[in-house]
């Protein structure tokens, strides 16, 4: 049994992406971060830098936190949505480690200045968007000649960036036009596993009011003295 | 041969950390990318995200980037720096992902926002620099009871974070104590292979005066119509 450390956030979707794809059984332990879950003793034990998903893996007794180590350690498990051979094993964890270090970071930004930061500042809205939106527009060259980020196969680093570049491709400017992430959006949401993976969201556990002052000083607030 | 195509950086050292380590053969490939040579065609070829570090390694045929890719394929091909039972492998690799999606591009950012935006923006400077702290202090605690991020030996978990967590020791505030990363920072600057590693750095080919204005606009005004 797989047991996932949970909120309904886009770095959580990729890893239920991967579950339901590979039909692994698991259980969901939500981690409502507005609440201060992942400040949990319980929780920092296996994920010390307070930020969920996080799994527990009963038939490896592995723990592991960060979405791109958990679907690493997933696809390794399962021998599947990572190729086998050297160069697609090596396409796969490069564009795995770009959604991570460059796709996920950047667009978080952007929504940290779009919805939450106290009053606009426009250079930071016009720094993240842009970047942004070159990111987009590399994923867009490279899907130009193949149907997913590593070659013809579904593969983790496309689990990785979807719940990104789904939410990005809504930010694009009227009349910027990114036919291939396009297609490649629309493939990937039209999989079943994609919509039992989204599902989930919409389960009583997982609905929220709108974000209080008082949560959003815990979420961004932090600093060394708030490490447990 | 591996061919590192690499500039002096933070994500660059973390590759030539490796190299030295392993003592593997290799010829570095200046990418100056004050210089705009991130956005040459045989560049873009193997790195589309126009970003050093990349390599080629011969022997394999592969091509490779982001750093974090780079690391695992050269840890994997030597068999050396990555612990080869899933536990250990299981830790070095959600430190090393830890390092890429999280020290890296918040570290990254308040170096943006300290040196290069056109004025002092204190809600990013002060979002940027209590981040970097928190993942400071995570460190600083990760490494209370172990010697390296994944344990008691060296690893490339360590390498990717040696370059920019040397340089946010230098940013903590009078009276902030991390005891625990400042022994890990100097046990890491005392190996051989770190000096010979940032000796590299003082080769007459990576001299480079202040940064002109022309020089930011290239690197910092980038979007999805700069994406070749
Ligand atoms: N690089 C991490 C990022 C995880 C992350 O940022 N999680 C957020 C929600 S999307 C979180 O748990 N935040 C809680 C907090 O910041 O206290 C990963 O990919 O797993
Ligand atoms: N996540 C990437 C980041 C690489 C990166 O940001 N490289 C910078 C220099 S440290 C670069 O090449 N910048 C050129 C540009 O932005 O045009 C990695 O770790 O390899």
């Amino acid at each position: 049994m797989i047991h996932l450390h949970y909120w309904p956030t886009p770095n959580g979707h990729k890893v239920t992406l991967f579950l339901e794809e590979a039909a692994l059984p698991y259980t969901l332990h939500p981690v409502n971060i507005r609440e201060g879950d992942q400040f949990k003793p319980a929780f920092l034990k296996i994920a010390p830098n307070n930020r969920m998903p996080a799994i527990e893996d009963d038939e490896t007794g592995l723990t592991l936190f960060e979405s791109g180590a958990i679907l690493l350690h997933l696809a390794e498990k399962t021998g599947r949505f990572l190729a086998t051979d050297p160069a697609g094993r090596a396409e796969t964890l490069q564009w795995l480690f770009w959604q991570m270090a460059g796709l996920g970071p950047m667009m978080g930004q952007a929504g940290h200045f779009r919805n939450y930061a106290p009053e606009p500042i426009p250079y930071a809205l016009e720094r993240y968007t842009n970047e942004t939106l070159r990111l987009l527009k590399v994923m867009d060259k490279r899907l130009a000649d193949r149907a997913f980020l590593a070659g013809d196969d579904y593969s983790i680093a496309d689990m990785a960036s979807y719940p990104w570049a789904m939410l990005g491709t809504r930010m694009l400017p009227e009349g910027t036009a990114m036919p291939n992430l396009a297609r490649w959006v629309d493939s990937i949401a039209a999989r079943p596993a994609t919509a039992r993976a989204y599902a989930l969201a919409q389960r009583p556990e997982y609905q929220t009011g709108p974000i209080t002052e008082d949560q959003k000083k815990a979420l961004f607030h932090q600093n060394a003295s708030t490490v447990r």
